[in-house]
Order: structure tokens, then sequence, then C-alpha cells
């Protein structure tokens, strides 16, 4: 949807996976739009449904149910979200509005709640139509899962690109002139905006299935096992309203992704209809685009490594991703993330100039992170290599390099740019 | 060398990694030039030098010694190798002289013999020149380490850029005109040509081991084991003149390539100062461009598999890098290799558009398939997904998918444009 907003999409019809009509044709399914489940009924399998239109309530049977309602966007309980000009961004109808408000009200100044993922495609995405933006947070840095050290570069560059930052900003409320926003009132006082986009985060949809007295897990989304079945009998849950498990802690989380999501789907659709189908869980992957950034982790970060009983080794590097005499080359940055003890990988943090295929290195690590690789292995790994492609050792292999002196307590090691 | 042949590297001194000189400031280490080993004496645990400016031979000694002879090109025993404008592509020098001859003699019409890695990199190179290009090769195919319908795009494709393939052909003498080269000879007659890049594949440089006693392996490299050792006390070998193991098969083999030998180079010294670390080898990964096309694959192909006594199970599959909503996304076909009875993962080829990204999509296969992961587990890695960087079930995944169900005996699966 930032792309949308922005233009880089062109048409918000590419961004609906299949409509409904495409479900029947394709693969038989009916699916009701405005209709809602009211209530579900584990003991009678039966939903409540009412049609939106009608508004005539009935009960439908099921076999096995699934439910997959999804997250909604946060809004803070204070005055003045409701003004002209203050938006989420969740589903496409936000987008449609947001656009529609860009072209009629011409606002110049836009103010991002939020410096998380959605924060930073959003600064792109305004700062790309021409408005002043800037984007604040409750924390003292961007994107707060990132190290603060890496968020810094993320930082500096937006700033660079006229965007500003301000941390440490507590929002009390949103001002309104004749029902329309004027500006966002903090502890410090008011920043003027015709454009609030308020992006602090998402919840879970789960009171539905809270209120038939299934059990919440992790951030209050339903508790589900491996195999998607939740603590009611023949009802499943996937997707962003469904816990989740933390593959390297074991641990329950609830990290809501469209590519888990597809997952958890998959799975559930296995086990619905007898399968025996595990989704082992998640390890916080994720990456962002911002500006000609990219900006992504996997795996745990030092202080949750530490939280989790670990004890991290952690190293940072800075380097090219091709051999000089290759044009085209970008520079990324990579914080890994290890067990001091055993050398077992557990986490990576990249941020880097689009050029560097910086998510080409995250994926790596995230294979071997998941696969519990030790910092050792990563050493030897057999990557493609080409002047095109990476430089002959490539920057996972580098880190393992310097992980494993670290490791070892050596004085020196061999750093991209040759022997310390 | 490729890439400064065609002027997209500028200038030689780029790809040398390091001077004498440099090695001399930064580590004291003294590099001498124009010196040649005659003979190792292993007993004796000393060298004949002979320094080639004064003919003077001398003894040196040493405490533990490196042989990294590396490789060379194979020039066939057949007539008319040594004319003016027949070349082979292996040191700085020999891309230095072809680049002469390109100004010099401004040839109209190159021929390759050898339509390797080497081959595709010179197709693009010259074509990009403006030189009418003929590729040809004793297999049946081009690349003949991918498999036959792989290797048939890469024909396709730059067959669509002029150059011409001549398969299955027989070099039996190359003809010249007053010493220098008219054409190429084949059992079918002689091709014309103003250039001949012999690019037949390379050797091991290994006399000088074998006549001091050394044992040989795979292909007549100097055998040696985990830590780089050969059969000569305190006689250590590292990179293309050395052999190394499969990962997979665990048998020797010898597949010289850039960013193995820094690895085994890395180890090896690591051992000669007393550690002890292993090379575990290799798993056979590889990329090359050509043209606008990302050719790969690591691991073990279908025929290979086969033979090493795994029961292969193989799918295909053409996916999109990104959702269609996204610009400057590029198609990729990838075959996946699987043991039918296991799962285990056991290779892959990519064949895509440089802007598919395909080399990342092996690299994670590779991770994958070194950390011996099934295709049940590639199903659900946590990969990076945001619009920019892929689709939100990225081609890995779908690969995991579609191997899951072929190996389940499923009779449809989820392709990667939905379901079957």
């Amino acid at each position: 949807m930032p792309y949308f907003i922005s233009g880089v999409t062109a048409d918000h019809q590419n961004l609906i996976a299949r409509t409904p009509a495409q479900f029947k044709s394709m693969n038989d399914i009916d699916v009701k739009t405005r209709h809602r489940v009211m209530a579900i009924d584990p003991a009678g399998h039966t939903v409540t449904v009412r049609d939106l239109q009608t508004g005539h309530e009935y009960l439908e049977g099921y076999t096995r149910l699934l439910i997959s309602t999804g997250a909604e966007a946060f809004v803070p309980p204070i005055e003045g979200t409701e003004l002209e000009g203050v938006f989420t961004l969740r589903r496409l109808t936000d987008s449609l509005r947001i656009k529609r408000y860009l072209a009629d009200a011409r606002p110049r100044r836009a103010v991002i709640v939020g410096a998380g993922p959605i924060g930073m495609e959003m600064c792109e995405s305004f700062a790309t139509l021409g408005l002043e933006v800037t984007v604040m947070d409750l924390a003292g840095q961007v994107m707060p899962y990132m190290s603060p050290d890496m968020a810094e570069r993320v930082q500096a560059r937006i700033e660079e690109e006229g965007v500003s930052c301000l941390l440490e900003q507590s929002v009390t409320a949103i001002a309104g002139d004749g029902g329309a926003v004027r500006g966002v009132v903090t502890s410090n006082g008011e920043i003027k905006a015709d454009l609030v986009l308020l992006a602090i985060g998402v919840r879970p949809v789960s009171g539905i299935a809270a209120d038939a007295g299934l059990e919440l897990g992790a951030r209050g989304a339903i508790r589900v096992d491996e195999q998607m079945r939740t603590t009611g009998e023949d009802i499943f849950a996937a997707g962003d309203c469904a816990t989740t498990t933390h593959t390297i802690t074991g641990r329950q989380v609830w990290l809501p992704l469209g590519s888990t999501s597809r997952k958890q789907g998959r799975a559930c659709a296995d086990n619905m209809f007898g399968g025996e189908t595990r989704f082992a869980g998640v390890q916080g992957t994720s990456v962002v685009k911002c500006f000609d950034l990219t900006v992504g982790r996997t795996g745990l970060g030092e202080a949750e490594a530490t939280e989790a009983g670990f004890s991290p080794a952690v190293i940072s590097i800075e380097a090219e991703s091709l051999h000089q005499y290759y044009p085209g080359r970008g520079t990324m940055n990579l914080k890994l993330i290890a067990d001091g003890g055993s050398g077992r990988l557990l986490g990576a943090e990249v941020v880097g100039q689009i050029s560097s295929v910086a998510e080409k290195r995250l994926d790596v690590l995230a294979v071997a992170i998941d696969a519990g690789m030790t910092a050792d292995h990563l050493q030897y790994l057999d990557l493609a290599y080409a002047p095109p492609y990476s430089t002959s050792v490539d920057i996972p292999v580098i880190a393992g390099n310097i992980m494993t002196g670290k490791i070892r307590g050596m004085e020196c090691g061999c750093g991209p740019r040759g022997l310390d």
C-alpha cells in the first residue's frame, strides 16, 4: 500500500490477491462479503452470522472452523483521532482514503506517528510525493526492533532525505480546526500537520474467539498449537490473529507478517482436512525498504539473546557487496549475534544500500540460523560467486571468520578489507 | 577478466588483489617474483629455486611448505594452437594479450571453443564489443554442468543475442594463414575465425608435487586432507592445485573456484601455524552471468544424485521474483532435486533474468542443502519479505511446497501461480 500511495504501484486492483468471484470460479469456494460473524458456539459447532445488507441473522453450521480475522491498526485512546486527515494504514480502503485526501486536500505537512516499518515505508512514500515529513516515536530511535547503532544509520539516511525525526515523543492528542487535523500535540508542544498517519502498530482481532471461550496467548492473539488448532474443538486459527512459536527461544510469540500468514494458512488447511502438518514457527525475519536502504533482521537481537539465556557475542562489519572492479556495488552493514559459548548463530541485522543486495545476505543468515549452524560453519558456506554477484568471500562468510575469531579470543581477525 | 576485456572493468590494476609491495608493507611477507621452484625435497625440507633473471639456482629451507600452484588452461594437443589470434584466458597477461589483439588486429569473428562458464562470459564480452561470436562444444548442450532443459534456456538467450552455438563439435585443428588464425577445423568443416578462445577447461598444476612423491588425487590434483595436508610431511596444498571433498557425496573431487581457494587458504594458514581447522569441502555451487541471465547451480544434478545412490525427485518451476504490482521483477526457472525417500535436499539449478535475483534463491538453497534440510523444512523457512524484495511466499518456499507434494505423491500442489 505504501507503493500504491506513492504511485509506484499504479492500480490498487493489483493489490487484491484474489476476488470472491475468482475464489468461486477457480476453487468453487463461496465467499460471503458484508456478512459478520457475531458469535461462535463451539459446543453446537455453529456460528451466528449477520447479513449486513439485510440485517438478517442466522446460524451456520461447521464441521471445522477457521478463524482468520487478522489484525487491525491500533488507534491510541487520545482526542482527535477522528479528525479529517488522520489515518491508519491497514486495509486497502485506508490507502484509497489517503490517496483521495492527498488529491483533494493537498496536504503539505505529514506527521507519521510510529517509526516502525510502516512508518519508514511511509516516510519514503510521502517524501516521494513532495510532502514535508516528520516521523515521531515514543522510543529513542527509529525502527525500535533494530539495535540502536543500526537504527542510527537509518535515521541519518532519512534525515538526509529531509525527513524530521522526533524521538522520545509521547503524543497526547491530535489537534484540529473545524473538524480537520491541524497538528499533533506532544508533551513538548504542537507539531503542525495537514495529514497524520498513526502507524503505532497492530492488534490481533481476537475478541470473537475470546467471547467463545477460546484461550488467548501472546499479545492477546488466539492461542494455537503447531497444527494451528485453538483450544476449541474443531476450531483452527491462522494468520495475524494467531500466536506462533519463536523457533530460537521456543517461546509463544505474536509476530504478524504476511509471509508467516501464508505458511500458517497452508499448514492449517492441510490439518483441517486431516493432515498432520506442523508449522514450527518463526524466527522474526523481516525487511523493509526505506529510500535507498534495505533494513532487515532475523533471529534474536543482542538484548533478546541475553534475555533468553544466551551469552551473546556480537560483531559488526561494513562490507562492499562486490569487488571494486565491478560496477554497481553497494555498502552494507551487518551485525551478527552468536552464542559466545557454543558459537551457535542467533541473529543478524542488516542496513545496506539497495545495490548491496543486503536481503540476500540476510536470507542466507536466516537459513543458517534456522539450521542451528555455528559461526565456524558459516566460514565454509559454499555460496555462489561470480564478480557480478559477490566478492569471492561473501559477506556472511567474512562474518563467520570474524565471529569465530572473536569467540576463540583471537586478538586479530581477517576483516572485510583484509588482515587487520 | 571477461569484464576487463569488455571494458566493464576499466583498469586491470584493480584485478590485482595484492601486489608484492603490499604484501611486504602490510604483512612483512617477502614475495619473490620471477623465481621458479624446480623441485621439492620433502626429506630435506628444502626447495630448489631458480632465479629466472640471473639463472642462479639455490636451495631454500622450510619448516612448513605450502604448494599453491593453481591451475592452468588446458590447450588441446591439436595443430595451430600457437597461431596468432589463438588464446586461452587464465592469467591476467592472457587478458592483456587479448585486449591488445582486439585493438591491433581488429578481429571480426570470434570462435569460442568450450561452452562452460568462461565460454559463456566471453560470449557476452565479445558480443558487447561488436564481434560476431560462435561458441562450440563437444557436448550436445551449452553449460554441460547444467541439466539439458536449463542449458537450453541459456542457449536460446545467447542465440537471441546473435551468438551461434555449434554443439557436438570436435575441434581437430586450428587453421592459419601466414602465422595468424584463419579458422577452427571440425569434423564438419572449417569455421572462419579471426580470434579463437580456447575455453576448454583447466588442469591442476601438480607436476612438481608428483615429482616430489606426493600423492595426487581427483583429476590429477594434489591430494589433501581436511586440514589441507598433502601426503608429504609438513607440506600443505590449497587452491586450484588441490583436491577437496564433496560434502554431499563424501567423495574426493577437484572443483577449482576462487571462492573455494580463499576458504582453503584460510584453513590451511591456520593449520600451518598449529591450528586445527577443518575445511569440510564444497558442494559445487557456482554462478555465471551471461548477458541478462543468471545461471547457477549447487549440490548434485539429477544424474549425479542417481549415480551417488540417491533416488532423486525433481521439480521445475518458473516463478516471478516479485508480486506483479511492484516494478522491476524478473522471471526465474528453478530446478530442485531432493532424495525421494528422505526428502533431503540434494541440489538446485537456476536460470533467471538478472532482475529476478536468482542468485539469492540459489544461495538460500545452498545453505539449506549444506544444513541437510528436507523439502518439508524448506516450506517453513522464515525469509525476509517486503514487496521490493520477494513475493510473500518466496521461490524456495514454493519449491519446498511442490517438492513435498511430489514426494508425498499428491496429485495436485500449489504452484507459483496459485492452486493447480
